[in-house]
């Protein structure tokens, strides 16, 4: 690409044998994209004329698909362009955040199942982001993902900061590794957990830091992730290969899609200083802008609160083991509690004697809030059905308006008003998200109407 | 069973070997409840003196169980009592409805698993009610069913009026045939429909009529079906045995449950006179009361609408077929229209012509409504979204509350209004549950605001 036109589109010409290249605004990026003798798209990226991704092959995978929608393309249109805005965000980091990349979209047919497949890349100056994207088309409306084929394929046995894949938790400490070595540091890397769904020895999770022998660092990520599933990449440890490997739904489809429609952003920021990473905002540029017309609401705050006292164990989410009262030191208690809201009266039941969110522990919370300058106290467990949070299935695990019997909401309410705090309400869906749909509604109404909004 | 105390209830002596007999009020019925060698419960009923459910198992299979819980039960309590009351339904055929049964519920205690199942049976005069009961236990609180194991053995190869087992639908042709004649007609009882998963070539669907070579009509059916899986029947076609087997969720589970609760009622209506079958009362006299406290707005009406003619072909429930305007007669319409609620203009597509929920059309409907005496129209196909209707999973399929262009909300609330005909306001879910429940506040709000009440 010899002119980048800004704002402006550019037909490329069309040839046979496919190969093109893009540069990014600073040229401190090149990356090249092609077809290979299948017709299968493959890109390639390099950093200050080092290799970083070797050619690396992309597409998706459908289900019940007659056509591989791997192979067979041909370029049925491309075009290129310069963008180059600042805007400001609600908050952060930035006043004003500048989204500068040239961009190229490539318009991919394959004559077998007559479709098109629209691959968009943006090189910016800090890296790369790529997207599939999916026109509405006589045969392609409705689809289902068997599998996405994004390859990484890297220029060597990189030392990489990484958590074990997995379907159900991102609680894992960081493992660092070279990346041949992640194979064997799988269990060791596996802290136990209590939803936890493995499913690759070699598999990581996103973002992924990555340290060349060059001193070049390489982040793997993903930007605007809706309406799609979430990217772990699996590890071809032979090849040094990382593959995109996507979280499946109960049946172990993919996605269920209908265009016109897009895949998140894929990205890969690079940089020689490792400060560069953190402060990239290529993420936040590649994600979609704002919808929120009216942003008066949101407030940053800095808290504290009462839930960290749970993960290390000193008190509990629940206010009882599940001991009714009366049956202590008896052999076997007379009746088993069964939590079920509504119908369980807690105020039968024996507390534990640890439970985090009772109203002396809240207002001490309160307490150093204010002196302390913190704006609001958040606390966890504050409401009935801690008891069954997880391990059941249970749809109904909460309601979101029941207090437990030592947590006096009203209370709680007044005091934090007096010392000038507010109190933020934990909500836990428990992965039941069906049921936290139901009790929205009445669930924000009730926030509201007890000051904490 | 000597004696029936009414409204009281009577410990049984519990001895070794198990088998008692409950007679039903009025004697027709007998039936007996007894262990095997292995522990196992077993009922059977007998009818005016003949036997019509042979000694059947009962039990439920659960899931990762280390005791199976079919097995190794002794009795651990017995208690029978006489019911007898009249109750008024809110409407139906009947004014009164008189609820009488004698009750026995026994008790059973696994000692390798320590826990306890309830089988609570209900012998009215005409025919047998029974349940599984689970009670909060130590070692039952939340378990997942594997399969319910409740048979109902036949006598003989009985004339069965049946439709097919299936999992997503029940709407097929009823066959006649001998039980032994189900498998081999499996392939010609099911006709096409758009939605279907068979499991078993000889299951069959509650309620399932039979009638005996000596003119006996059975029915099995199931009543007071809450949080439970739908029961279909699965024929031994060697031995003349039906299994229950209940519809699984996605992953293959047939229940998740939580202690106390139970199953609903597997009912067994028995009677030499066909009309017995349709007018008994048991069904509803198993089913809970009524927890509506106000049914005054609970009025039984008699509607015409706009369905059947969808059924038929005649018409559709949708607006298009998928065809833009100004795209007809050329060789490829230069934009495929995917339907997606909020993002497509209807006003800019090519009605199909066909649409059976349009203005003129509905306004003729509350016409005859109102010429004959109907005290509604029920409309399906007014409201955006059936284009996709089923077949693609599609999760925001209908918003409920967005008419087709061709749907004059306004015009025909107040024709129908003008008319003294009441509007009735058809929602489909697709089987898309979650969406119907994220609309349903703001749709119930829209129909009483539009006078659809």
């Amino acid at each position: 690409m010899k002119k980048i036109v800004c704002l402006a589109t550019l037909l490329l010409s069309i040839c046979f044998t496919y190969a093109q290249e893009l540069a990014s605004p600073n040229g401190n990026f090149k990356m090249n994209f092609s077809l290979d003798a299948s017709g299968s798209p493959v890109y390639s990226l390099a950093y200050k004329g080092k290799t970083v991704i070797k050619p690396s092959k992309l597409g998706i995978e459908l289900k019940n698909d007659k056509h591989s929608f791997l192979h067979g393309f041909s370029i049925k249109n491309s075009e290129s362009k310069t963008f180059d805005e600042t805007w400001q965000p609600v908050w952060g980091e930035w006043k004003n955040i500048r989204n500068h990349y040239n961009e190229w979209a490539v318009t991919l047919h394959q004559n077998s199942g007559d479709r098109d497949l629209i691959i968009r890349f943006r090189l910016f100056n800090d890296g790369l982001g790529f997207r599939y994207e999916f026109s509405a088309q006589k045969n392609l409306i409705h689809f289902v993902i068997k599998e996405e084929r994004t390859q990484f394929a890297m220029t060597g046995d990189h030392t990489a900061y990484w958590i074990s894949g997995d379907y159900d938790t991102q609680e894992y400490d960081y493992t660092t590794s070279k990346l041949s070595e992640i194979r064997g540091k799988f269990k060791e890397a596996r802290s136990s957990n209590a939803s936890q769904t493995s499913f690759s020895e070699t598999a990581v999770q996103t973002s992924l830091m990555m340290k060349t022998a060059e001193g070049i660092y390489i982040n793997l990520h993903e930007a605007a992730l809706i309406d799609y599933s979430c990217m772990h990449l699996n590890l071809d440890d032979k090849n040094l290969v990382f593959e995109s490997w996507l979280t499946p739904d109960t049946k172990g489809d993919k996605g269920t899609l209908q265009a016109s429609c897009s895949s998140p952003w894929r990205t890969i920021i690079v940089s020689d200083d490792a400060r560069d990473i953190l402060a990239s905002n290529m993420t936040i540029n590649l994600n979609e802008p704002s919808k929120i017309k009216d942003v008066s609401w949101i407030k940053p705050v800095k808290y504290v609160g009462v839930w960290w006292e749970m993960i290390t164990g000193k008190s509990t989410w629940a206010y009882t083991d599940g001991v009714p009262f009366g049956t202590e030191g008896t052999a076997a208690p007379k009746e088993v509690p069964s939590i079920k809201l509504g119908v369980t009266d807690f105020t039968k039941l024996k507390p534990n004697g640890k439970h985090g969110a009772n109203t002396a522990h809240v207002k001490e919370l309160i307490d150093f809030a204010a002196l302390h300058g913190f704006d609001g106290v958040l606390v966890e467990g504050w409401n009935e059905g801690w008891e069954d949070w997880f391990g059941y299935h249970k749809d109904y695990v909460f309601d979101f308006v029941t207090p437990y019997p030592d947590f006096d909401l009203v209370g709680i309410r007044e005091y934090a008003k007096s010392k000038g705090v507010k109190m933020i309400m934990h909500h836990e869906t428990s992965g039941s998200v069906r049921n936290y749909e139901r009790h929205l509604d009445t669930a924000f109404k009730f926030m509201k109407a007890n000051n904490y909004d």
